[in-house]
This record gives structure tokens, C-alpha cells and sequence, in this order.
């Protein structure tokens, strides 16, 4: 159990930052909203391994959120996460409020304009700005050598490394694979607002996606059977490339792809992905 | 008379930047789009008392043109630039072409919200957006301690101090006061597409804004003189406060103002602006 040192202040997180950069130290950075699960253990894990010094974001960023009701029953649970970081190692959690992030003359859009006609962004308007906004602010703030996002924002993850190449960010971005319940479930926060029952059923989507893979054409099929299952809405049930998320059903392509998710159960909205 | 090091390819001046770094030396950076005169010299020879190192770009950024006739009469001397650069002894040129900058699958933008709805934003749509962009990757690319910037396009130095304070770069934006011939034109490369007779009456620009500065009643009444003295169109003549760029002709005013023109010549946009 290491002593993770919590700042909530920019000047504090570069002050440490440049401390330990005189001592050259490199540092891994792990972004988060917080409410900390397996799935951020293990990206915090991994990072330890690529650099010396692991530093932790949580900020709820309301930039993101295109559901002023989403972004207000987003789980928090900050006790939990300091202690969950403590015992995983990590050596600094920044941890700003909104007002430190965000002043109230703040002045600025960060746009992408590829790959947000698709998947998450169809439906979720001005999101993936707020996650280029907030991404941006935290790489210049923190600074770090290694970046390291999870495969199940499998958009975000293509989006941000877009960032990173054409807007010329000195970072390396590191993806970890999405990491499940033992019933296949990928981990979420807002898991957390599924019923017990619903959790259970919840693990259809990792089974789904799995006959999928041996067989795309069973898609439509697959879809219909959610929705006799008790999923409420299905936004989307495709396969698409992997470097720029293009819709590629042809079973010859020799692109990587991936088959993505996204359903509302409960009315929590949950997404998953797997390379075919 | 220092030696020069030129480069074109961005993976060049960041190891140049690495290696100055690395021996603990600070990076002062002054970016350009060449055809360089006495009011970037400037620029240099402030950017060396603060910093050990100068880096300046040239780069003719098309992303900031809203008008492509501009853009291709934009005047280009890079032999003529390399040996001003290396008389004033700066240590390093990037200068780059267009597809290093941006590839055929760039995808972002980066869009001011506050100060573009004046000035020169007006009627240069997206301006602001380019110039945003360009110094965002810039910054990146260069990394330094601190850029310089004149006072001549005081919008967009007002524009950029709000880009590194929103974004949070670790970069301390020094501005410089606006060098001008002994006519008082103020400088710029826009100044060789005058001919002899209409350079001599562009001097009436800084007149003006002078006679404006005793008595600021004058405007509407220095406008008409302008018009009748073969200015072809007066896109502003205004005082607004310096660090909000709003309109303020309130003459018990506290706030630090500036009068801020733009007028054409000869089919050329010329700018200036001074204190209040």
C-alpha cells in the first residue's frame, strides 16, 4: 500500500509533475471519472509497468455529457477511490473541482470531425468535443510520457490517439483490453445502477457479440433477441474498422475490425465491443 | 552572425528541442509565416534575452485564410528569411511544408467562443480558428518556455493568452510592441504589395490613430478622411478595452482600451492599433 498523495489544484499536480521530471522520472497518466472498478485496477496496473511515476485523474467532466440527468446520477464514490488507488500503487490522484477545470469565461470548442458520425457520437451530440476538451486540458496539464485508456470506449480511444497525431501531443497512447465480470459483463460504473436481475441479463451482451463473431450474419437476428430479452433500445449493433470505425460488413475485408454495441437496459445505457 | 540550423520535419525539432532540454536550456519560440521585417527581428531580439535557445517557425498557415487569393499572394523569401535570421542569431528555423503540418485525414478544429465576434474576426470567417490550430500543434511540436508575439495583430495575441490559459499549456506568452517605419506604418510583410506612393499615404493610418488617441470624439469624422483620401473601404476604427476585446467608448472608462483599424489599400488589408 503506497502513499498516494492527492492534489485538487493544477499548480499542485505540476508542481509534482515538474518534481519529478527534474528527477527524470517518467509518468503514465490514467484519466477517469472516478467510481473506480477492476477496469481502471488494471489500466493503472499496466501503466506501472511503462513508467515510474502513475498519476490518476477523477473529474466528472460535464463537457462530455449530452444528459444533464446522466451526468447527474453519474456514481461518485471519491473515499472508495482514494483507498482502491492506495492499495493498487498509484503515486498521485488529481482530483479538480469544476470551477478549477472549467472557469466561467472559459472560451473554447475542441472539435473531431472523423469518426464522430458513428457509434457513441450518433446519438450522444457536442460528447467526444468534451471528451477532445478535457483530454487536451488534462495532457498539457499533466504532461505525461504514456497515456492509457481501456479498449471498451473503443471510439474514444480512436479519437483521442487522432488527437494526439494531429495536434501533435509529445504522449504515447497505451489501450488495455476491456476487462470483464466473470459472467462476461465489461465493467462499468453505471453497472452499479443495474438491478441484480438486470446484471444477470446484462451478460448477454458479451455472449451476443461472441456468436457474432463466429457468425456476423446472425446480427439482425441477435438484435431482435435483445429486444424480446427486456432491452429497452438497441442504438447500435455493427461491425466496422478498427483505424477510422467505417461500417465494413465484408466478411473478405483484410482490415481489422471490431463488432460494437450499445443497448439500454433499465434505462442505463451500456456498450461493449470485440475484434472479429 | 550564428549558425542557423534549419529544419523541415517535426521529429527534427522536437529531438533539437529534446537535446536543448536535456541540457537544462530554455526554449524561447516565435512563430511566423516568413517574409520576415524589422517587427519579427524584434520579436528575436527579445525572445534572446529571455530565453537560451530561439526557435522560429515559418509557416504560411492556409488554415487561417478565409480568402485563397490572400493566401497565394501571401509573399514567400525563405533565402532572404534564413539570412536575416541567422544575422540576428536565432539558433533554430523549423519551417515546414504544408503535408507535414497536416496530413489528408486531419480531423480537428479548434473554435475561440468569445472575442471572434469583432475586429478581424468579423469579416474573416474561421480565422481564429486557424490561427488556434496552427498554434496549438506549434506549441506542441516546439514545446518552449515561452512565445512571443507582437502587438500589431492584438486580437490574436489577446486570442492566444486565452488559448494557453483555457488549455492549460505550460507556456508563458510575452507580447512586444509594435515596431513601425520611420513614417509610423506599422510594420508588415502585407506592406510590400503597396506601391511607393500609396506606402507613403498608408502613413496617415498611425497618423490618425494618434489625432484619435487626443480626442477620441474624431472617429466618425477621421473615418470620412480616410474614405476621401483614397482608403477604399474602413473595415474598423473602434476603441475596445484591451483585455476582453468589448467595445468601449466610454471616456471615464477605467479599463485599459485600445483604437483598433483596418482599412484597405490598394486592394490590401492593412492593421494597426494603439493604447488609449
Amino acid at each position: 500500500m503506497k502513499n498516494l498523495k492527492v492534489f485538487n489544484k493544477i499548480f499542485e499536480i505540476k508542481n509534482f509533475v515538474n518534481d519529478n521530471k527534474k528527477l527524470n522520472k517518467t509518468i503514465a497518466f490514467v484519466p477517469t471519472m472516478g467510481s473506480l472498478h477492476q477496469g481502471h485496477i488494471t489500466l493503472i496496473e499496466n501503466a506501472k509497468k511503462y513508467a515510474d511515476i502513475v498519476i490518476v485523474s477523477i473529474f466528472v467532466n460535464k463537457a462530455q455529457f449530452n444528459d444533464l440527468k446522466d451526468y447527474e446520477l453519474y456514481p461518485q464514490n471519491l473515499e472508495n477511490d482514494v483507498t482502491m488507488l492506495s492499495e493498487v500503487g498509484a503515486d498521485a490522484l488529481f482530483a479538480p473541482s469544476n470551477s478549477e477545470i472549467y472557469d466561467e469565461n472559459f472560451s473554447f470548442k475542441i472539435v473531431p470531425t472523423a469518426m464522430v458520425d458513428c457509434l457513441c457520437a450518433k446519438d450522444r451530440v457536442g460528447h467526444f468535443d468534451g471528451v477532445a476538451l478535457i483530454i487536451t486540458k488534462l495532457f498539457n496539464i499533466i504532461n505525461p510520457h504514456y497515456a492509457l485508456f481501456g479498449e471498451k470506449d473503443f471510439q474514444q480511444l480512436a479519437i483521442i490517439k487522432k488527437l494526439v497525431k494531429d495536434l501533435n501531443f509529445n504522449i504515447e497512447i497505451l489501450s488495455v483490453e476491456t476487462v470483464r465480470e466473470s459472467s462476461g459483463l465489461a465493467m462499468s460504473s453505471r453497472n452499479q445502477r443495474l438491478s441484480a436481475h438486470n446484471k444477470i441479463k446484462a451478460s448477454m451482451i458479451y455472449k451476443i457479440l461472441k456468436e457474432i463473431k463466429i457468425n456476423p450474419k446472425i446480427i439482425e437476428e441477435k438484435k431482435r433477441e435483445l429486444l424480446t430479452n427486456g432491452f429497452e433500445k438497441i442504438d447500435y449493433l455493427e461491425v466496422r474498422n478498427e483505424d477510422n470505425l467505417k461500417l465494413n460488413m465484408d466478411i473478405n475485408s483484410p482490415q481489422k475490425r471490431r463488432i460494437f454495441i450499445a443497448v439500454y437496459l433499465e434505462g442505463v445505457r451500456l456498450i461493449d465491443n470485440i475484434s472479429l
